[in-house]
């Protein structure tokens, strides 16, 4: 991917370092599957299944230890 | 999301810790599944089967780890 | 949850504290589906599926690394 | 459980460490089915299904990762 | 594996390291399935499949976690 | 298992500590199935699904994580 998208793990604040973590779980998907259209229609069908969405959230939780580690917990 | 919803990860006690684990894990839910009807129609179901509720269970404990880091696990 | 449940995550010994790691994974389910009743019934069905009773042990293992971490690994 | 099966993470070697993540992983099991004969029947068909050969191999590398570290990764 | 593929998991930026975690993550699977043509049949498949990407993705996470505090989260 | 298959978690470097990973969670496997043959035969199934090589890379991405930490990551 030639596009710089992930300059830095630090935020302002810990809102932001999910909303970060969101964006890496995005984008381990996204690296496997380029295709937009392909990963829009795939969402439509997830976002109604519990347990695909609990899956989703382990993934943000995991990337989201990374990113609080990185920020040395916003305290 | 425009709300503020997290301000930080310090708690007061570990009871509280492990209860912002939990909102950590519903809002990556939310954030894929912004319907509260849609989100509310399925925690009837994965409710009722032990599977979803043990992944549940999961994604909280994950979390849970990150909040206990954050406070040094209240000691 | 209006009990008080955990109050720390500090014990005696590594076996309390495998112990308090499963309290943990019981509570992360709790939260999610609070009848005792079905969640008894969901018991007896999953305490005979050996991919659900692995699925269980993770998350204990999961929690087992944050009480363990609590207490410097009892050493 | 009224016996003591954990005294210790402590280990002599990093193979002592990684049987005990196994043992770790068991009782994880134990606590929620304490039958030895249901235990053993469902033995049977995991020990014959690669993923879930996978899965408890992966508590196992939970586990692991908590006794690597109580024993400072016996450097 | 004869070739050199991991020398270092050191990396100059975030964005690499997370490109990193994503080699790392197939290479996993390239120990257990060498065969190109078999692997690049599957991913057709996979690719497809939300939930075969939410779980790619969680093994780029876990991955991203080492290779992250590798470099001390480039801070 | 009487054999010494693991006498340390050090690694010349990043890939030899990969394929210890990869080691590890082979032996995860067969502690709970010592049978050669029937690993085998499985080993060919699952080598063709996709869902199955990914849960195989991911025993291998948290065992990969307890050997970086082992050899601080061969800074």
């Amino acid at each position: 991917m030639s596009d710089l998208w992930l300059s830095s793990l630090q935020t302002e604040n810990p809102q932001q370092g999910f909303e970060l973590a969101l964006k890496l779980s995005r984008m381990g998907v996204k690296y496997t599957q380029p295709s937009d259209e392909v990963r829009s229609k795939l969402r439509d069908e997830y976002a109604e299944n519990a347990d695909s969405l609990t899956a989703a959230s382990q993934v943000v939780a995991i990337n989201f230890q990374t990113v609080a580690a990185a920020n040395a917990y916003w305290k």
